[in-house]
């Protein structure tokens, strides 16, 4: 079957398939995520031999370590996703809530009630569990999903949709409610970008150029996120004496993710404490790429950095590197943030009530925090029990996505024969 | 200055310029509005000699009268332009709401704060009252915007804008709020849908073909919408006393506009009164494109029609011509619909609950009407005060697009040197 075809196949197949699944209420829909569940379980040495499969060709191919471990599945973790379904079975179902109900002056009864989008495309890189967790999250909010996975999990991915198919036909669902491409050819990415007849959302979990690729090619509504180039402000009324472990939080705790700090701008007051904080950073290995001014401060303590750039202000390190900028003033890290963030999260340490509520005004970022670490900014944290991205974009959804994100909503109006 | 550099400088005044308006409260936005109000009267002569500019122009290259009459400005469409900018002042601001707050564990106050969106672009076509209307909306909800205005009606647009650009300075805000693109070139509709930097969400109110282009080619998220192919289900239980006028309302009422309807679908059991509907139809002087079922019984009461093809069940009229379908049942009834709407709007006439349950549970169109006009699609008629589009998507806002729309929402996470 050549591309065009294989597409066309796909979209309607999953267009079809959400409208089985749109009006399923929460018992039916809570009933196959377990079967989900019970086929993984069923099916776990398959798993792991098709995930070794993978691992062995990624070997063979000399990928680097951290990208093996990426894509790895052992027992505890493949256990560890089966386990996450019954979290995901727990949380409340948004689906068919009606709400913003009314009465027009002609008679007419009009409402809203949330429903799927339908369908959802769905790419990601080499992380088999992302393959579970999505299917589960669309499947509990009545969507159909397309699965695009990295091509360096393909075996894996084969087997846990495989497995999804076999719990959605033995509750008596249609299986292309969730279908994967298994194929690597990237033509079929661009082709799903464009899938817009039967696609209603992309959501690319991945890089930027990923997200790049995503929002030039796409025809279909895409969810950008997960770029996190964040600040954190330490205002001249902060308590130093408790910024530092916020600040450590902040860069240490899990510096590989979005969330975790990038650049610390530093009120001129405080750049005397700069060694200190330097010194606590550097014991936990972090490197340090310093604006000039605070470059002068830490060679004076003996505490070795690198000199910033334009361009590295706008790096996402992903990594134990902090951007350090001295700032004469609140507004000059307002403005740094406005110009480098890429809307993700940003905090201030402060201790000054007006400099609180400038920061948490003039601030547009998904996220803003007050004396807290950036760290936060999770659906789990944030108590929606699941996440399906980070948006950084402003239009849906923002920040962490929970299951209302993968939902939109219909108008109802019930008349008499109504007429305008 | 070349495309690019032109661009920027756009971008970049408005997202400077969208800041400054973020943070207004509703009393200085609303002394703003009255305050265009009072420019626009002030300008009042020159506006209308401005607009006669463009209607000398169009009648001189040839344009048809309706378009004309689109394009045209006179005493009283600008004073009812005027007189709406009042309603607006009248709606409620969304803005600085906050909601959803909570105490999490770890003792952090987590909510989420209504903010603007930031900066709007909006591509339009030759109507002037669009470029006041917009302008309205978006400085209502503290958002910068840029106007790309059909070229037929430059000149009026330069006028209007630059009262409104007055009445910013007057205020003591930056004029760039809001910026006319007043250069017909083409490219800078392209370049503008990539202004992904700066602009945060593309609104283009036109048809299919304008809408084609921002799906394609945009890299910011774009509101599409405004294409209704709409449908009218009159099941074996309709009550046909009180269906005609529903019908008739739907197709005639106003059948130049999105949510006018298009194809009527017609139980088989109901065959026997179409002549009668179909007469009072073309009394309406409305044409038939009708199915081969639907046409050997017109045919037999001795009324006109045309065939329909797959093509006219696909087709927007905008205009007096339905299409009209014999369904068998009401699954194929909302089958048809599923492959043939926009997602607009849909109405089942019935009066048997089941068939009206399954009808509204089934079809997944923005609005769906049970015994009502598909006319009712409209921001004033739902009572949202203001309509900035009709959103056929499924993202962000779906249907009448209030004020809301033009809004997002930041995360905010007070917390006391919190750590996760």
């Amino acid at each position: 079957m050549d591309t065009q075809a294989y597409l066309l196949q796909l979209g309607q197949a999953a267009k079809r398939s959400g409208f089985a699944l749109a009006n399923l209420g929460v018992i039916a829909k809570n009933r196959l995520l377990g079967r989900i569940g019970t086929e993984l379980q069923l099916a776990f040495d398959d798993i792991l031999a098709a995930n070794g499969k993978d691992v062995a060709a990624a070997r063979a191919s000399g990928l680097g370590e951290a990208m093996i471990d990426r894509l790895l599945l052992n027992e505890d973790r493949l256990k560890g996703i089966i386990a996450d379904i019954d979290n995901v079975i727990s949380l409340a179902d948004p689906i068919g809530e009606e709400f913003d109900s009314r009465l027009l002056d002609n008679g007419m009864r009009l409402c809203r009630r949330r429903v799927p989008l339908g369908v959802i495309g769905v790419i990601y890189e080499a992380r088999p569990n992302v393959t579970v967790e999505i299917a589960v999250l669309a499947l509990k909010t009545g969507n159909a999903v397309i699965l695009r996975g990295g091509k360096e999990t393909r075996e894996s991915n084969i087997a846990l949709a495989a497995a999804i198919r076999r719990a959605l036909a033995s509750e008596g669902l249609p299986e292309d409610c969730v279908q994967l491409i298994d194929n690597p050819d990237r033509a079929l990415v661009s082709g799903l970008l464009k899938l817009d007849k039967f696609v209603d959302m992309i959501v690319p979990r991945g890089g930027q150029g990923l997200q790049r690729l995503c929002a030039e090619q796409a025809t279909i509504p895409v969810i950008l996120g997960g770029i996190g180039i964040c600040h954190l402000y330490l205002d001249k009324d902060a308590d130093t004496n408790r910024a530092a472990d916020v600040i450590i939080n902040a860069k240490v705790q899990r510096p590989t993710v979005c969330n975790a700090l990038d650049t610390l701008l530093i009120h001129q007051d405080k750049l005397g404490w700069l060694p200190k904080l330097a010194q606590s950073l550097q014991e936990k290995g972090v490197k340090l790429v310093a604006c000039e001014q605070s470059r002068k401060q830490l060679d004076g303590a003996g505490i070795a950095s690198e000199a910033a750039s334009d361009e590295s202000f706008g790096t996402e390190w992903l990594s134990l590197t902090l951007g350090v900028k001295v700032v004469s003033d609140i507004d000059e890290a307002i403005a740094h943030i406005r110009h480098y963030s890429s809307g993700h999260s940003e905090a201030i340490l402060t201790d000054n009530l007006a400099a609180a509520t400038h920061f948490m005004n003039e601030v547009n970022s998904a996220a803003v925090y007050l004396n807290a670490s950036t760290r936060f900014t999770d659906g789990g944290q944030f108590g929606l029990g699941a996440e399906v991205a980070v948006s950084t974009q402003k239009l849906h959804a923002r920040g962490p996505m929970g299951l209302e994100a993968l939902t939109t909503y219909k108008w109802l109006g019930i008349g008499d024969y109504t007429c305008r």
